[in-house]
């Protein structure tokens, strides 16, 4: 395979990522906790060689809503077990920098990567919610400001802790009864604004030496972040023009960091609803739309939006002007206000119609198609450097996963942008990212090896 | 089977407990960190009935010493991965109040008792090592009065949490729309000293209601906190006489908490060393003892006493007056430098020799004899009020777990004391434990209810 290659993500949702999806007659709704579910989803992935799987997260309930299921697990527990009973495919966790202790989640990640021989990836995220600060003895979530400078320093406190252990650390040597290299194995003797953790962590290093890091905010904050950090970006565009230019945009900042901008895989949103004619495709799509409570989906709109909405009739056209100001918004949201804003502007929709865009993905790019019809969108995007590869966001779990490994992978295949079997064993081997060497790894007989009796 | 049954735990400890076990010519210390390696142990110790496994843990290295593997791997991610390829033996993961945030570690027990259809156990621990607070920006550890408090708060926090959705919160009626009943959903909005957390959990009530709560500190803190809150204490005994005092002060503190006393299981480690014949069991026993490296041992031993031991010979007699003072001993060490003085006043040892007797399970009962010799010990302590079961705690691993599941378990399922079938499916069944109503469930329409769009 000479063309360079898509990444494909399975993003997994409870039902799926449509708001409504649970309410299809066909939903797997009763299976929603239970493991099995998502192991048979994971499996079904791995068959038609996806690189990962993705959970979002946030420590506290997804919305104050009783209209769909907001109760979720845990997700690096969750992967941790689908990891026993997958072989390749990669699994990627959401977990927050503003509310574990570092030293805690570089253990849970070192655990996931090790168990699954090479398989984790972690989204780091510094959630923006004052809910889930008050599960923290917060009464409000930090700045942005604040909450990425702590995140900064808190990925620079696990990278050394992933480090901590050089490669060839472990001796194993029964003859001399020395288990480890004490020169190999190095106290971090972080001191810092936010954190203050000495080390080594308690496990050896991992086999992908680091998890994958992941990045999915859109804000300026973020790009920041991601340019400088991460090495797969989750993104939400409606148009490939808004894509293409989030790619150029990223890919620059990426260089201005020093970093190769190959080694950042950006990966928008695609939500396929897919059917064996266009029209049996949309008719699925509006009536999964017709399920969703208006009730919900405009409290999730207001909270985007910072503004109240209650004013307007469902059939209303949508005012530009409401979209176009500040309101209270969350930093965070901006980037998603964006994308309604673009949309109102473009399309002026009624308040109803609005509703239905958003519902699909939450802002995500929602398409209803053939598989030849969904294949053309990603190979446009690929093709025109709008997207690395997509995460695949199916509307309705497993059905639409299926209709997608089953119709649109075969289709990318053939067209020689998609693999058919898995070259390597690690998330980053599928990815094509580097190996990362400790920063520890020149330093043998460094004066931070850990003391020992 | 109307006879009270025993109940048996493995506790899994890399290549076995003995801490020179990995230098044994046929350990499997290359697979010290092969999740296939856990699964392995854990599949034969489910086809021998055992109620469950057991992961001791502390964040950070076991101890400064490069002479044992000190690198573990996060056991609840351990756990997680066991759970998805065995269906009925209990999950037991240790992990630490002064180190978590009660929200963060609700979340991975709450995942890990849904993924595993109510299998898990939660080792209490407070933990007592400056050197773990240095990993989480202390500079020392707490006393051990303020660690029992937030321990005592950590506990009610999570048990809220765990309590918070009650068992028919969740609705699932896609004809209404309506996902859970908002009014079975509880904001526990705790404001304590050392947390304040809102609420609700993010999952549902798990299958056991909250993971079986367990504990293993024998200080006199330790004690009042098991008493008030444990479901099974792990504890360390050298005589049926010390067990029996522990069982009986135990179980006689619980009734003053007025809590059902059948309801604390009191399970002792042993550690068996199993051959054909007694002699043979002894020469292994024997062999293991001769490979440690006496300098390890003996700062182990210095970190329980509080004192030096570097002017002692190895085959000098250990002075009695050494362990009978108080020394500068961490209060958790207080429980162990007790076993250790009986030991030096009752036998009379060499230095060496109480290396060696240390070095098996760092002061819990090692034994050597043949299956019928060990089964014998377990069935007098079991029978004479000294244990209700016991923590099997195999010298090497996998090696003498199988010759304990293979020669043991079949003598004491013989004698009607051990199960031959599981009964039920939860380690609550397994341990005969009650499923605790949530403290919500009579509380409909309380105004705690969560607040909804």
């Amino acid at each position: 395979m000479s063309h360079r290659q898509l990444s494909l993500n399975a993003f997994l949702h409870d039902t799926g990522h449509h708001e409504a999806s649970w309410r299809h007659p066909d939903s797997s709704v009763e299976r929603a906790h239970d493991i099995d579910f998502y192991i048979e989803i994971a499996q079904k992935a791995e068959a038609a060689k996806l690189d990962g799987i993705f959970f979002a997260d946030v420590p506290g309930m997804w919305a104050a809503t009783p209209y769909r299921p907001t109760a979720h697990l845990e997700p690096i527990t969750r992967l941790a077990a689908i990891a026993a009973r997958t072989e390749r495919i990669g699994l990627i966790a959401t977990a927050s920098t503003t509310f574990y202790e570092p030293y805690n989640l570089a253990r849970l990640f070192s655990g996931l990567d090790i168990l699954s021989r090479g398989r984790a990836g972690w989204n780091i995220v510094t959630t923006q919610s004052d809910a889930v600060a008050r599960n923290f003895s917060l009464k409000e979530i930090p700045s942005a400001e604040e909450r990425y400078q702590r995140a900064q320093e808190f990925l620079d406190v696990v990278t050394k802790l992933w480090d901590s252990w050089e490669d060839d650390a472990i001796l194993a040597d029964r003859e001399s009864g020395l288990y480890f290299d004490p020169e190999k194995v190095h106290a971090i003797n972080h001191v810092g604004r936010h954190h203050q953790v000495e080390g080594a962590l308690a496990a050896p290093r991992s086999p992908q030496g680091r998890p994958v890091y992941v990045q999915a905010g859109s804000s300026n904050d973020g790009r920041v972040f991601a340019a400088r950090n991460a090495e797969a970006i989750f993104t939400a565009h409606q148009t490939i023009e808004d894509a293409k230019a989030f790619y150029d945009d990223i890919k620059s900042r990426t260089r201005t960091f020093g970093r190769n901008p190959d080694h950042v895989k950006i990966l928008p949103g695609i939500s396929p609803f897919l059917g064996d004619t266009e029209a049996e495709a949309r008719e699925l799509q509006e009536y999964v739309d017709s399920l969703t409570v208006p009730a919900y989906g405009l409290g999730q709109l207001e909270g985007i939006a910072g503004v109240s909405l209650r004013h307007l009739e469902l059939d209303e056209a949508v005012p530009v002007e409401l979209f176009a100001g500040s309101g209270d918004v969350l930093d965070n949201n901006r980037s998603r206000l964006q994308v309604v804003a673009n949309i109102v502007e473009r399309d002026r929709p009624t308040l109803r119609q609005l509703l239905h865009r958003l519902a699909g993905a939450r802002g995500h790019n929602v398409v209803a198609g053939t598989p030849v019809q969904v294949a053309d969108v990603i190979t446009e995007w690929f093709e025109g450097g709008a997207a690395d590869g997509f995460n695949v966001m199916p509307p309705l779990y497993p059905q639409l996963l299926d209709a997608f490994t089953d119709g649109v992978v075969p289709i990318l295949q053939e067209r020689g942008i998609f693999r058919t079997e898995y070259a390597g064993s690690t998330l980053r081997e599928h990815y094509g990212l580097p190996r990362p060497d400790s920063i520890y790894s020149d330093a043998a007989g460094r004066s931070d090896a850990v003391a020992t009796a």
